[in-house]
Order: structure tokens, then C-alpha cells, then sequence
């Protein structure tokens, strides 16, 4: 997708500029999907990359989903020139999958000049694009000045 | 390491034959350091595969980390023929770091019937073996079934 | 209120006589306002023995206000002759205030059979009825057999 | 205990003072057992005004004493003139207990400029001094100007 066929093109590429220079991201597919004033959404497809023993989607792959999500719905609210990075998270796994994509939504809950706090709920969705409650974050996040 | 070097040989053959199950544990480089009863330490070195937008270890990565050792640190308490799954966890980000590697320390806080909880403290070690916080974390699992 | 009015007397009921035999809820006043299939909402009005050391409401009245409204709302959906028990919870502070009341929401977010997850929404109410956000939890619970 | 007979006489004072204006740990009976640079100590003794609907402590209760021993802790490590607030914290139960005491002993985990990590023991002690795991909290806090 394109910056400019987005509701919100300047937002967009704010997060897709960050994103791709996220190597992780980029080693395991993640893509974005939207990107709205505090609301981000994100997808990670099935793959080998990002399995666990039993071959589902591992849970670090959900929490890296999410937690990028959440961070990313603060930045969208954050002024130019100020990064967010993750004080912490909480993240409840509700079910397992072993195929199809994951999609996470992270939300800002509330944004403060210092302390952000986001959610994210992560949604599974399978080949006929049927969706399943996947796992559920909380999350808190600081502004940082951004790095040359 | 080999499993005939170890303190607990059987302990170690069970963790590191399920980490190598793991597709992204293997794709991004996690290696078993330790297994003992009620302690796992897992390590996993900087490479681009684990990077966010500011070329730090990412969230996501270390969160897998940490989850990981965690888990397999319940697994080592795990009757055989049980596996553990993650309900939930939190983590806190300490500090960030730009080369080097993680190594996080999984250990059981209460091991039940049911319910386990665990603790994974990440360290950053680089270069020269100078250790530092890098991050917290306290998870709650379950046992299930071993599947086929 | 009696249970008579309530569009689900039965749960009301049961709600509300286990909330009688909690004495810490007592001693600081919580009120039932709410009991229907996974959802429960109590209210704690502001007073001298809810307070911490600047005079706004303790975070332990706002944690245990969410954690009791939580653990009530997977309660609704629990069989007869099961309680629930909270395994653990994470709340995010996000205002502090000094009179009215707060208003605690819980919702089941997933009622599994070993393991619910549910959420909590605090908000404060002051004296001209004006809500605002105060607080927001996540919460795992599994169910045990009711003690006779 | 007064503040003469400790080893950090004016930190116990800080602290003491403090307590003294909380309210709810006053109704409930919560006493400060030690206070040292980044560790605190506080006991709660059962009585009916912290149970839950099983005659056991409340997990309101135990989360709060939880909350106080972490935020102070921070308290002992900021800059007079600074109070510590918590943004967040997440706790698992370990055990349920009847009778005697539990004890919560805070301590800092990183002590930053603007957040601070602390986590939270809490012990159960019976009538004859045995100790027992209760609960344990991993939390967020940050320093805010103190009021007038």
C-alpha cells in the first residue's frame, strides 16, 4: 500500500519509514495495515519464521505484534521530533493458531506529555478470513527525543 | 554443547530438542545455555534479524526471550508427558542495547498443579563481558497435554 | 437495591451475597450496580479510609475496586458450585482524584474452562455526574471448587 | 518502633511520616517494619476489614500492601521534594492464608530519572513465625513534584 491512497498520509509514513527500518519486523513479515490518529494496525502472516514446538505461531511473535502496534498508536499521537519506546507490557495469550495471519490493533487508551498508555487486542484470521480472539496486551510507553 | 556434558543431561535434552522445534527461536539464533530444575537460561546475540527502528535489541526479541526461559524453566518441573503453554506475561524494559547479546535467566516462582508462575531476569552482556539490566519479567502458565 | 428489580435477579443475587461476606469491601463500602452474563460494575464512594498520603483515592482501593469487579464478572458465567479465584492482574493508573466515587466495570474478555481473562474500565464520577478515565486492568482467574 | 532506633533514621521518618497520612493503611492497620535505601518493609495483620467473601486475606488487600512496599522503596531512592507515583503494577497470587500476617518487602530494580522499576514480596507469616510465599508484583512508577 501507499502512502498516498491513505485517510491519513503524513501518519502513514511516519510508521511505514519506521517500520522498515526495524530489522526484526523486516526478518519476519511484518506489514502495516493502518495507521489513524492512535490507532495502528498491523498483520503477520504464517510462516516457519515464527513458530513455536508445536508449530503455532510462537508467543513471542504475538508480543513482538502487539507490542509494536501499541507503540506505534502512541507515536502516531506524539509530537514531531519525539520518539515512544516501551516501558512495559502485559500480554494475555487467549488461543493458538497454526496458520492464516495475525493482526493486531494497538490503541491509545491515553496519551500524557510523559507516561502513553496503549492496548492491543490481536485477532487471528484464517484462510476464508474468518477471526478468532488471539491475545490481549496493555501496555505503557515514554516519549523519548528522536535519534538522528 | 552436547546433553553428555551437562549437570542434568536429560533436563537438557528435553529443553534444547524442543528449542530446535521452534522455527523462531532457530531463525533468529536463541541458544540453550543452561537447564536445571526450575532454571533455564537461554542467550541470543545481536544481529539484524533483532533490531528496531534505532538499531537496538528489540522489544520483541527480548520479550521472546524472556518468555522462552520462563517457559522451559516450568517445563524442567513438568511431569513428562505434559507440555507448558504461556497464559500470560509482563515484562519491563530496562535499558536498551546496541550490540553484543541477551541472556535471560528463566527460574519458578511456585510450581502447581495447575497454575505456575515464573520470573526471567535479561541481561545485556557485550563485547568485553560487562553484564547489565536489560529487563523483568513475571509470567503465569499452565500445563497441557504433550501433543502427538 | 434488591434483586427484584434486576434484569437478572439469580446473578444479582449471587453477586451480591458474596460481596456481603467480603468484610474488606465492607469496611470500605463497595456497592453492587450491576450483575449481568460477564459483565459486573460496583461503585466505592470517596471517604477518609480510601485515601493515601496526598488525599486522593490509594491505588489499593482503585485495584482491589477492579480486581473484585473482574473477578465477579467471570463469576456470572462460572457453573454452580465453582468460585473463581484471580491468579493475577495488571492495572495502568491513569488520573488520581479526591472526592465523587469511582466506578469499576469488569468484563470477561474469554471464559475458558481452566483459565478466564478479564478486563476492568475505573472511572471516577464526580459530584455533577462528570465521568472521567481513572484506571484500566487485566486480569487472569481460574476456577476452584466453591468451599461449603 | 520510632526513627531513633534505625539504621536510616531520617528515611524511616520519610516514610513513617508519609504512612501516617495514607488513610486507608491506617483503617486497615498497615505498620512499616523497616525502611533502608531502596527497600521497604510493611506488615498487615488479618482482621475481618481485609477479607474476601472466603474468610482469606483479599487480594485488594494484599495488592496494596504490595503497591505501598514497592512505591516506597522508590520513595527511599528519590531526591527530596519528589514524591513516586505508581503508573502501573501487575501481581500474581501465590497462596490464600487465613490468619496471621503477610509481610510485603519492596525493592528497587532500576531507579531512574523519570521511572522507576521496583517488584514486591509478599510473605505470609503464621501464629508461629513460619513464612510462607503470598504474592508477587513487578511494577512501574515516576517521580512527580510533591504537594504542598
Amino acid at each position: 500500500m501507499s502512502a498516498d491512497s491513505q485517510p491519513y498520509p503524513l501518519l502513514w509514513e511516519r510508521i511505514a519509514s519506521s517500520l522498515a527500518r526495524q530489522g526484526m519486523s523486516q526478518a519476519l513479515g511484518v506489514r502495516l495495515l493502518r495507521a489513524e490518529p492512535g490507532c495502528v494496525e498491523l498483520a503477520l502472516a504464517y510462516s516457519e519464521k515464527v513458530t513455536q514446538q508445536q508449530r503455532g505461531f510462537h508467543g513471542g511473535a504475538t508480543g513482538m505484534l502487539a507490542d509494536i502496534a501499541g507503540g506505534y498508536a502512541a507515536l502516531t499521537l506524539a509530537p514531531e521530533g519525539l520518539e515512544v519506546t516501551t516501558v512495559e507490557y502485559k500480554i494475555n495469550f487467549l488461543a493458538a493458531f497454526k496458520d492464516g495471519e495475525l493482526r493486531a490493533t494497538g490503541k491509545v487508551v491515553r496519551a500524557g506529555k510523559r507516561i502513553t498508555v496503549a492496548s492491543a487486542e490481536v485477532l487471528h484470521v484464517d484462510a476464508q478470513g474468518h477471526t478468532s480472539p488471539c491475545a490481549l496486551m496493555q501496555q505503557t510507553l515514554t516519549t523519548v527525543p528522536a535519534s538522528a
